[in-house]
């Protein structure tokens, strides 16, 4: 089942193998072959098959990087940059086999400047790691993918966003400046640590989503935001999956600076229920967290419940104590847990899309139409106040004919997305599993992108076989 | 004075004259050689000498754009993109001849999205134009350079900002997507209308900021925002360019939601009480802004009037009407034209940069002691709630040792705001003028650029001799 298409001439395995005796030269234990690791390192978490690599090297400088990347390029063997392995598209995958470059031992936070809001770490430390390190200094991330675990680096390898982007943008709107090792072995910077900048093409977006493909990012400038001094979170459960989008459309036009803005459909509520030991009415609902003063959030939440009971909401209840507030959003976050243990033995196909708001309501409504249809079980999430949503199709890996199914409908949804002047992926990125509908997505635009990487990664060593065909 | 680098291999004169007859052929009267057209085509509005291009085309459809750009190809003849004019470091200059191609007659607002928050438009629009438009829709378009005549496609190009920015963002924010012409005539739409996207490279970010080097901008879909509730501005005067400048990083610590807080030296101050017939205090003095619910401007001048005074503010006064609102903002972004009014005679050497906000003061305050020492005629004005000011200093043209005294300077800001973390242009970009200081800002950053506009642009005919040296 690999994804990889136009596959370049790599080195041949024996080569492979004298290019993991270069690198055990260099690297000495931090060069690992075994099976397990290896495995491990290619574990996609959905559908697509896992392709290990020939071996894993553990980096801990951005001078390990470096010569790591060096010594990939003379013998022609693929480097796959690796974070935590949450990535959803395959992105981990070595289809022509080669190496995974292991970021996670750089885990160090540089520096925090407090007056300026913002922090230098390696690609390596996580989110979870980043917000324990700044809980006393009044200031946190906001970018939340949903798990701790997930590595700076890749996500901002990945443009990853979550539950809070809709206040706070995602990681295209949260890196400063990256730096990263290109494919000549060269170590650049993005930018300063300024807030804004005219000087030069914007490197910095150039890396931020390129998955791995253009440069390895190694160390990362991040916005910070201040804590804020109240936070409140509700759930409101809805008559119709209609009301909840349009009353989530409302929200947005009005500005009302909601932090967090999560809708789940019945069958979802359902599994969070089981998963999660919660009594929720099983019918489509919103989650919601609203920051700011105290005085704001009091506002925001009493605005937002009329609009709310104004398109069908059956109640709104306000969590009344901050454990009430992380027990919903754990439970929120671990979706994709509670699917696999409510139907257990089936592999979980997660896709996603992002359509403009005003598309929201249909393009939901036409999904919900099309696995019904279609006999499929596919619970629905979504961070809706961007417009974007998860469809997670659960289907027997043991029946080809389901997974044949569960990619159609994929397909579909994302051709419905692009139709609606949405995207095929507002968060999961490209990998292995939409490079069809990229194409279909930007058109001519392929071709520019195609031109990118020809020039960035002339030997095309870095994450082949994911975004563009070669 | 061309700030032309390596300059490449164009065609000869006889050549380009051959270009401009087949530019009659396919666009009859909208090809202009008249001298004075050539002219206002290549006015720099700063220290930078005028190149006139051999021709100007006018364009009016992205169509027109495809086929000027196919034909300037094929005759190898350079091809300068055009908006309004207004770009301060040489961008519209013509060092190897060329082609302007005029942008500004595709002026029609193509789409607004009230829904969705955003609106497409052609890259003639001008940001007074949209507004103008919007209107009696209770949405606006935030980004503000200064001036109501800058087009849109200009302002992307460049990567504009402005007073707004602090709150709003700059373009780099606010262009959802472009639709472009590349240097081998393909027109590519560079995203969706989605908020957001993991889909494959940035190519909004890639061009935004480009200067034209990369793509001509034809169309845009730009963000909008809600008419806030309330709007509120105020001028608070300083004993010291210190207590101003310590003020405006406690109030974005604060995180108080500024829409605009602009600093003007008191030097500053005295040309627009000339230009104006304002009678403020000549001293550093704060222009604020707050925009939100009329509780919350209410709250954020309260808020910001305890903390200026703490900075040692010396008065604190609200505007009472629009009227005088009004007027403070338009004396404000009329700065460049009360210098000139201030000297007459004297050329205006305008130039920016932008650093941390823990630097600001710091910066501010060595590059005044810079001007005192050199007896330089120069006032200082900027967006400080980003970090970013400018300086114009005013000199003799006649007086070939003040314009080298000015470029000194300005080469000695650049270095000093890029040691501190900064940038040597936050917003007015590298154009002509700072491609010295941008390879300075970048080290090995730079090589990644010129492989990028290599790629982009084999044959080098978009706006050569701007941001990188090939």
């Amino acid at each position: 089942m690999s994804a990889i298409g136009h596959q370049k001439d790599y080195a041949t395995p024996d080569q492979r193998a004298d290019a993991i005796e270069a690198l055990k030269q260099r690297f000495g234990p931090h060069v690992e072959t075994g099976t397990g690791i290896r495995r491990q390192h290619a574990n996609t978490l959905t559908w697509i098959a896992s392709e290990p690599p020939d071996a894993v090297v553990f980096a801990t400088s951005t001078e390990d990087v470096r010569d790591a990347v060096v010594l990939a390029g003379r013998h022609h063997v693929p480097i796959i940059p690796f974070g935590a392995g949450t990535s959803l598209e395959g992105h981990v995958n070595a289809p022509a086999g080669g190496i995974s470059l292991d970021l996670s031992r750089m885990d160090r936070i540089l520096s925090v400047y407090d007056q300026d809001l913002d922090c230098v770490v390696e690609a390596g430390v996580t989110r979870g790691q980043l917000n324990r390190h700044l809980r006393d200094t009044g200031l946190f991330f906001p970018v939340d993918p949903g798990t701790e675990e997930a590595t700076l680096g890749g996500m901002a390898a990945t443009r990853a966003s979550g539950t809070c982007a809709v206040r706070y943008g995602t990681m295209r709107e949260n890196v400063l400046n990256l730096t990263a090792v290109m494919a000549d072995g060269s170590i650049i910077k993005t930018a300063q640590r300024a807030r804004k900048s005219s000087a030069g093409y914007d490197l910095t977006h150039l890396l931020v989503g390129s998955e791995g493909t253009l440069g390895v990012i190694t160390e990362l400038t991040l916005r910070l935001y201040g804590q804020p001094e109240s936070i409140r979170a509700a759930v409101a459960p809805f008559a119709t999956l209609d009301g909840a989008c349009n009353a989530t459309m409302e929200a947005i036009q009005l500005g009302l600076g909601l932090a967090r803005i999560e809708l789940l459909d019945a069958l979802q509520i359902r599994a969070i229920n089981l998963h999660a030991k919660l009594e929720l009415a099983e019918t489509p609902t919103l989650f919601l967290e609203f920051h700011g003063t105290e005085a704001a959030t009091r506002e925001q939440v009493a605005v937002f419940e009329d609009l709310a009971r104004s398109h069908g909401a059956t109640s709104f209840e306000v969590a009344s104590s901050e454990e009430d507030r992380r027990r919903l959003w754990k439970a929120r976050h671990e979706a994709l847990w509670a699917c696999r243990e409510a139907w257990p033995g089936r592999v979980s196909f997660v896709t996603d899309v992002c359509v403009p708001i005003s598309r929201l309501a249909e393009c939901v409504a036409e999904t919900e139409a099309d696995i019904a249809e279609n006999g499929l079980t596919a619970p629905i999430v979504g961070h809706v106040g961007d417009g974007n949503f998860h469809v997670l199709v659960m289907f027997d890996a043991d029946n080809s004919s389901e997974l044949k199914a569960a990619k159609s409908f994929a397909n579909r949804l994302a051709h419905r997305a692009i139709a609606m002047g949405g995207t095929c992926t507002g968060e999961h990125g490209v990998g292995q599993g939409k490079m069809d509908v990229l194409e279909a997505e930007h058109g001519a635009a392929i071709a520019t992108m195609r031109t990118l990487k020809q020039a960035l990664d002339p030997l095309g060593i870095l994450n082949p076989g994911k975004i563009v065909r070669l």
